[in-house]
């Protein structure tokens, strides 16, 4: 039994509401328990200088935390005039991840910025961000094929993220804040529609862990990823979920 | 008539949903009309070097807008590296009109830190910012009553602000983005619940205005910061506002 | 009866050196009281990104103090490695504050830069720079004008500030520094040859006002700023002066 | 058959060349192929902040490239006034690494600073910085020891890292940079003398793997890691050695 | 003949005017032909991290210049958020040099600040800011023998800087911004009353020269240093010129 | 008697490794006494803006210090977020020292960066920086002209760099880190193969010098120079110093 009295493969009450900021080509609002991110999604008719008349598109995310989403105050970064490791580590895995859903020869020489705020964090604000800004990135890629900038939507799978870990000898999903500070090993799992690792990062916290304990807890990612992956389709719809589902086809 | 059908001397739509964000000590969403800020409110048991061991107390704010809370994206400061000119402006306008209502002696040797976080950007994001911290300090405040860690609430009247300007000849009330970007005069007015000015800001945009212009514009102020003072009253609950509204008495 | 022994209703002694710097276009060193800042105009021939292609210019201002302009040393901000937000309000409120009496359009994509340094402060530094950098725009633009860059001075009316603000229970004229640190209310006030207002700026520290001590304050603003534009007319000649107060006059 | 001939559970030749810089408490140049890393450990008599009357150490790590130490020169981080993502990623990584076979209870408040420095780099960077890493560390831990600073040698196991891929749709072992740039899939394994996980990060380049590929390139990873905490037996002497194995057995 | 009509060892005028900032324990402006530079020292009642407890006192200087201190604007360094290289090594210069002539052990643990701050420039800025250090030094040093805060002077010589090059094939004296232009060598010489080097720092600007043209520049900036130490002493007056000699004569 | 059993005119053994690093152009690790300094040079077939369309190239260096170089460790400059002034001044040094034999305008619009990295120091880190960046830049030049992208060799001559210093009231040549730590005065010579001057820096550290001082200092440093010179020859071998040679007399 877990201090919220889930059961170890069993993740907290998720909810996504779409269109949340009228400005943003796409937007969700995600929460994960008390884990809440507003999730945006940006489109620019240009590249960095490294993809200039190549063709390809790039996919790029930056993750930030309001000071108060926390339990203590945490200063702004932009006060500090700077962007700490932990940040970085976080908006580099959300936009690796992404592209490994997207086409982004197909995209052509656009951009998509991901924005992920953590208004509310109680743990897993990576995993919400990764999962939420999926429905942003669907959302606004179809807008383009809509209005015809695209021809058709270039997202080849679905994609969503969910941490495990061992709390006490226990692997359990989807840890909120309270078990993660007592986790000895922390993983987070990136997964595609097709059951594919997009990422895995897996860190014993001045622990070690054992191939065992590692299937255990691919086992609970997979309970996990999947179970939010269904939620997506819900959330975008037949029309978008179908799409997508057919591209996933065509590229298995 | 403006260019969202209302009257030169109304405001839009505004509504403050209380403890929006569970770690904070007092925290607001408001929003008026598509405006919308996370406010929140932070007690720390210690002042600014320049007031150790005086007994008394300081209040500062700080302010920010997610990337995608305007219509093109707007990079972020901590990417930057800097906090632009124009957040400062607003974070040092917010402290100093809160710390104009709050008997800084009776606080004592706390900080109270107001974040404002605009999630969705449509004019008046500055008076919407003080209108709603000053809910979430005093629902901080309060807290600090309850549990015993202040013996009276030190806040010595209500305070909202809200903006005012020319457009076309027309002095109005509230602008939105639209408005704002027309307007020849921009002004913000900050306002007691005595009806006591706290800050006053106008500025001709290249162009400059009357006496006569100023006096309306100040007149369309007062009728915008009651309107919002009321509403204050109301969401705060008769017990907070009574107790506000005798401070203000004795004060007076 | 004030510090220095000062009417209310009267400024500081003030004087304005033109040609101070040899190598800008225009410069000049104003002393009001105690205060001295020296301000120079740089005329460049482009204009900043958002303006290219317009057809119009950009004025655009910077302040700086000397580390002992002031009682104790204060460290550069060059060290610090960033420009502060007091800084950086100034400056864009002197900015500001002369594109309001000055036609971009007939400009034409140059950019104006106002350079304000403190070399001693004794209060109102940021009115000074604003009365000062006046003057020196003026001799730059006409200088622009005498060697054929422009067909007429661009200046649409005079500019001066003035500070006003409530020590003990007395509005006054022109604070000092002494003034100006008990002040309860601080007021700066922006205003063109015609007596119209620019910028107003009133600020209530840990203390509010009423109408009738605006309406005292805005009188008392007005007799300064008439008697520092009387100077810059004086200071200035009669051939630029006819030109500014023609262009005025049109301007009406 | 690989680039460079070798097979695809091979590692590159590997060097530790101990006492390689004078001042430091523990250093080594570290070569894989290559790839060529001064490693140096430092041992301060301090903590930070957080661990202040804990009676608990701790250890970080930093890495930099020399500007050369690529095909293109990079530009200095210093020169750009920051540190990258990449940069912070690698050396939170190392630390996070150590921290996993160091006691630091047994410790006490020292802090070990483990500098990395790439003055060649051919692939496999970081995973070299740990490796070596480790050698510099016991060196320094060892010196402690003998000097009377610690007891006995606070090091619960052995260490190292290797990275593993997948090439073409081979997945092999200890990526060289041209295999690195090929390479669909990119992991970096870090493992303990006894066999068990410290960190796992497996990254899709804008790809996916599948469950089976996971488990191919995790037995190369045991494949590697064995052998160069072989190598690093072999090189720290049977003293050190023994030390540590006995140290791991009292842990397992 | 040179361009501004000088013999080659002759020196522009030089003026320097003692109390020029009401605020600064010692300051001055000194004008060396166009180049103008305020010098402030300012005495602090601490010394920094490395001297704390050591009896000893501290010298450190700032440079600065005005933007428009030279024919075209210059950036502020305080925007450009970092100080240049040109910047520190000229104020390492000046602190270096003034700590030649004070004795530190006798100055006890105070620092004193010197700011040169360019408001004018037309080469050999740093000379004159050396030049006019030294007499606002000799001003706060004095006055804190006045009140009592120190026992005597701690001034163990004068100190005055010159530049000196060769221009064609002409080494010359104290170079303007037109002769600095075309120099080959540029030379720094700063030297003691009893004609002692104290910094001699000589660059040939894609150029080199000769051991015999090294010995023309020295004689040179004899000639210089020694007519503006004669100024010095005369500005200083009798009083503390006295001091200084008696000082300078102990320490022979 | 010096404390490493050297006469007062003799240098450390120096040794000089080139072809250190693989990737760079030009490069060697060179080792006088316990300093070690990896130098590497970069062509770039781009000048700075300043030359863009000049037909000349730039020379330019950076100049770093592991952390752990040193006795205690030093902080990375990019932690710290900013070059600081004894870094900038090095590099400086550097770069012009080697801009004074390299005719500019032959190596046509390509720029040089000069790479110094100190991996051990004990003392004289600039010296070895310059003597050995010589060697680096000697061969990435000559690879240029290997390859036809300069038709000949644009070296105009030998170029080393020593340290001198008075320790005691001894004149001293190559100061080590202890001796340098106790030095008077402490001084820079760059000389050219002809024996001419290309810097001197000499400073008094809190102490002046005569010119008799002087001069012997100068005699040591060509001492010191003259033997290093003799070693870049021998090291570059008889092909390339006899083009540099030939050059020399050409320009001489």
């Amino acid at each position: 039994m877990r201090v919220d009295g889930r059961q170890s493969n069993e993740t907290r009450p998720i909810t996504i509401v779409r269109n949340y900021i009228k400005h943003a080509e796409g937007s969700v609002l995600i929460s994960v328990g008390d884990t809440k991110v507003i999730c945006t999604a940006t489109v620019e008719d240009k590249v960095p200088p490294f993809l200039r008349n190549s063709g390809t598109g790039w996919i790029t995310a930056e993750y930030g935390m309001l000071p108060r989403s926390t339990g203590t105050r945490n200063q702004r970064e932009s006060s500090r005039g700077k962007v700490g490791g932990r940040t970085m580590e976080i908006q580099r895995l959300i936009g690796r991840s992404l592209r490994a859903v997207v086409d982004l020869k197909a995209l052509g020489e656009k951009t998509l910025w991901l924005d992920c705020d953590v208004i509310q964090a109680d743990g897993g604000t990576r995993t919400a961000s990764i999962t939420g800004a999926f429905v942003a990135l669907a959302d606004a890629l179809n807008e383009q094929v809509k209005k015809g900038s695209l021809q058709q939507l270039p997202i080849t799978d679905f994609l969503a993220a969910v941490s495990v870990g061992i709390v006490g000898d226990q692997p359990v999903l989807d840890l909120n804040y309270e078990e993660d500070s007592k986790a000895k090993v922390d993983m987070n799992i990136v997964m595609t529609g097709a059951g594919r690792f997009v990422e895995l990062q897996g860190t014993g916290e001045e622990a070690t862990f054992s191939g065992d304990e590692l299937n255990q807890m691919l086992s609970l990612g997979k309970v996990g990823t999947e179970k939010w992956i269904a939620l997506q389709k819900e959330v975008l719809g037949a029309e978008i979920a179908n799409r997508i589902a057919q591209s996933a086809m065509q590229n298995a």
